[in-house]
């Protein structure tokens, strides 16, 4: 088993070239970020990372959550290492200063997020469970209680948690039946059952503040009727101190097919009295705040999804390197080689690296345009930045996540028997992703808010902005001519693939632009993969142009360099390609999926 | 979670016009084999797989194996489950009548081992090992090892296994070091270890038949110095009755992400004067005649991947049509629908049926040509269908695992967070699936199969051929006009579908044929992949071709034919386009990918 090593080559690179830092030199929020401080950042980061939270990986993943009559205790040493994080202050990194965040930009934060997802995802689902609890009390909580609630979540002295699922209700939140009465001092009780709670109960801190969806009597039936409690696991007392435990407790934990490390809860609310809370934003504006911290939440997922494929990669790769079998295809030598030097395993490698270079740059790219969305002088500017990033979360989240399963997927190949093996390691990583395309939303309902939502109610403009901005990068690497040097030429092949996939994108987009809901319901999830298929041909285009840039003005680090063109040329040839079949799927796919579901039915 | 359900009306289907059991009656061989006989076997071990081995499926994956001081005890159920199966005579269907099996057409054995597979793939190994071992000693056992050993293999009485790989031996066998050494009376002496070997200790049968790769002194370095040798675990005594252990040990089992009721066994061979064994066949042809086996093997591996790919279908369309959630998008009414009636899950339930009826389709394909090989009287005839064989079986093997894996995966997702939590059984498919793709031979190691020898010992002749016929069926499907009735429309779409992806075939087979062999290598997996993807459509166009027929004809069982004709119109829209994506990658990715490779090395 391999550790976790962060890959800081690669995202100063990105850095510079694929969502430059520099673009937020002038916001006067990030007037002393520079990029001295935040490779300083990183680099502790991925020490962090590499030192205590990959190794606490497999132990988490082998002796899992164990629940006690309602409490439960998290693996060996995950308690020292919560400590440890929450001293270094890595908890609050992009939260607001005035509530004793570090105000660094999301880009920064999202790979440091990344480390933390690739070293140990399900310790990592702690902290981006609280960060989620945090950006909703920052928005929406009234001013006693963020100055109640939030020092103590941004220091990571207490965790969040989201509290939406309930037996009946899961993609379907209309459905929720927890109930919320009101009390005569302001507050309400709580009672109902929530599942699927991650982090819902733990000992790694002292107090869980959980985000509760509920229904107050007399509200309006369906999703307009449902508010956001916030719910401590224990009461404060006069000096603020956690004391009594709330009326609330863990039933019981599941039991998973991965992220054993992180605890998955059933909470009962209220089996006596009900659950102290009290409501955050207006009464039945429930839905509409979380879907805020949902937003924020299925971005962070998709994070899981680009430090769990590098993860993969790197277990793969080192398995390769040190692996000796067969000999040398086409060489002269019978030695036994290194299975890397197999071309059939360099094939897989390279598409591990390849895509997940590509899930990388997006989200990076997305993470700028949260910042820029966010902080730009220019409110014109604001208002496109996050058109782009309303279109993207969805890709990021569903692209990155089926993605993270597949590249696991081939990583445990590459291993051949010894990745079914469980002490190998490849298989919890195969194991641990699969859960990432289904919670914050599956993959099926981040398509339908992709075509339903972000598509129709702007006719596709964002999307069609989205496409010309591509067909920029597509042009520049067309320049390069077939008949300039080695790395000219496969700019310009790169540029072909990239051309031949905005056709398809742009095929299939207008087919759905024009067709009727039901329909477009069908190849949803195809278009979606278009959609992250393309933008990562595009980002994979921009770091082979700026590659190609670099090694032309004969830039140290040629190596990396040579690499980056590479990864780019794989991912033109065997990752872009395809855009063609899915733009057949999703033109003529429709009918045929919607009468096989009729007969399908019973 | 579901149980497992013989799909038999299918299966009927098939016999009739995918794979017809008529043309198997010319056959002296199976002149008493018919229609009638035949469904009554299936019924039978349909009753067997849904009712015995179904049920122990998630009990075998709980439970596991238990490694007790060199003894291995299956888990509850299995001893008593596995005396039923004997008892019935289904170990020995597909037999050879002189040693006491029923000689029934592979075909048949086929789906019951489907079955088998889909009820219980842990269960299914045993049976199959012993299978692979009956096929060696019934071609290259001597004709006292065939008195004494084929009686008791043939009833299931003793279980068979295939000991190939050692630590340092997977893909490549010739590092095999497991030493033979010869005694005065004939027998030899068996030093070394094996790694890997399924159901290589277990206590469902009195004795387990080894058959060991092993070196002699002074045998050639390499695959050409490598013979086999039948090690039994019991010596038999005077009157042929297992008695005294042989000088091996089961070290321990393996610990796996899943089939974990059949147990994987490291077997220490000699720790003292050496296990005692004896040569079959003769010196240093070991692995010509392993093949043998292992060409049986990967075809039965391959009917693992359409067991399991059946299995997950039926679990998710189980799970679709009884969990309520949401409305109906584009109904009127608000009320709450099962999930089977969601587009998004049509699409993915429709996608999981369509691959499965195809895989199935072109694995029976495949067995009936194994059995015209052998047993037509025309020995043209035997040659050309050999051929067909010889070309499918890398292709069955890889292909089928590689879908069930994939299928298995959207099958969990169908059930969202469900899907996630152990004891709802589809994460059991997801982990049981993953195996196959690895033993019997990687992906990799089918596709190097394909391409380096049986596309390239007749130059693509078989290969050529196979596309002539399935051009045959792509111009029956094009002659129903679009201006027909609605199956007409359809056909007539499958058709066109089928030939562009045919086209996609010859472009990217023909490129191979040129290529050389390093760059071949590099694309030898979505060659291989293509070969699938466009089969099972030829196949599912065959089956369309037919339903369209029997609609028109006006059969009963209509619900049943017009859901054929839509699964073959998913497979056109959404499977088969596929193969543009792959034509590109094989034409245009090896380059890149062996560059990548070599810049991944260190």
């Amino acid at each position: 088993m391999s550790e976790y090593s962060a890959p800081l080559r690669d995202m100063r690179f990105v850095l510079e070239e694929i969502a430059p830092l520099a673009t937020l030199a002038p916001l006067s929020r990030f007037a002393e970020v520079n990029a001295e401080l935040v490779l300083a950042i990183l680099d502790e980061a991925g020490k962090f990372a590499a030192d205590v939270l990959s190794p606490l990986n497999a132990i988490g993943d082998r002796e899992g959550c164990r629940w006690d009559d309602g409490a439960v205790l998290t693996p060996g040493g995950w308690r020292a290492a919560y400590r440890q994080f929450q001293a270094a202050g890595w908890n609050g990194l992009a939260c607001e200063p005035e509530h004793g965040g570090q105000g660094l930009p999301r880009l920064v934060s999202a790979l440091v997020d990344e480390m933390w997802n690739g070293a140990n995802v399900a310790f990592a689902l702690c902290p981006m469970l609280t960060q989620g609890a945090i950006e909703v009390l920052q928005q929406y909580g009234s001013a006693g209680q963020q100055r109640t609630w939030l020092p103590r979540l941004v220091s990571g002295e207490w965790s969040g948690t989201m509290n939406l699922t309930e037996p009946q209700a899961g993609s379907d939140l209309s459905a929720i039946r927890t109930r919320a009465m009101p009390q005569a001092d302001g507050s309400f009780r709580i009672h109902g059952q929530k599942i699927f709670i991650t982090y819902g109960e733990h000992d790694l801190t002292e107090n869980i503040v959980h985000l509760v969806l509920a229904r107050v009597p007399g509200a309006p039936a369906g999703v307009k009727g449902i508010s956001l409690f916030l719910v401590p696991q224990r009461l404060l007392d006069a000096d603020g101190q956690p004391a009594a435990r709330n009326d609330l407790r863990c039933a019981s934990i599941e039991h998973k097919l991965g992220i054993h490390g992180s605890p998955t809860a059933v909470l009962a609310f209220g089996d006596g009295e009900g659950s102290v809370g009290w409501l955050v934003g207006p009464e039945n504006r429930g839905l509409e705040i979380m879907f805020v911290m949902m937003n924020a939440a299925r971005f962070s997922v998709g994070l899981e999804g680009v430090g769990l494929a590098e993860r993969a990669t790197q277990q793969a790769l080192a398995y390769a390197r040190q692996r000796v079998q067969g000999s040398e295809l086409g060489a002269a030598s019978r030695d036994k080689v290194a299975i890397v030097r197999h071309p059939d395993v360099q094939r897989m490698l390279g598409v591990m690296v390849a895509r997940t270079e590509a899930l990388h740059a997006v989200a990076c790219v997305v993470a700028l345009a949260m910042d820029l969305a966010r902080h730009h002088p220019d409110a014109q500017e604001r208002v496109a930045q996050q058109a782009f990033v309303d279109l993207m979360v969805p890709v990021v989240k569903g692209w990155s996540t089926e993605s993270a399963v597949e590249i696991a997927s081939v990583g445990l190949q590459v291993h051949g028997g010894v990745g079914y093996v469980e002490e190998t390691g490849a298989a919890q990583h195969y194991r641990d992703a699969r859960i990432t395309p289904i919670y914050e939303g599956t993959t099926g309902i981040q398509a339908a808010d992709l075509v339903g939502r972000k598509l129709a109610r702007d006719s596709g403009a964002a999307a069609l902005a989205l496409i010309g901005r591509m067909r920029q990068v597509q042009q520049a690497l067309e320049r390069h001519g077939a008949n300039g040097d080695r790395s000219d030429a496969v700019l310009a092949q790169i540029g072909r693939a990239l051309g031949d996939s905005l056709s398809d994108l742009e095929v299939a987009l207008r087919c759905v632009l024009q067709g009727d809901g039901v329909r477009n319901a069908a190849v949803a999830v195809p278009l979606l993969e278009m959609f992250g298929v393309v933008t990562g041909g595009w980002q994979m285009g921009v770091a082979a142009l700026a590659a190609g840039r670099r090694i032309a003005a004969g830039e140290a680090d040629r190596a990396f360099l040579e690499r980056k063109l590479a990864s780019a040329h794989v991912y033109a040839a065997h990752v872009l390609p395809r855009s063609a079949g899915l733009r057949t799927t999703v033109v003529a796919g429709a009918d045929a999926a919607l009468a096989l579901g009729v007969a399908l039915q019973d």
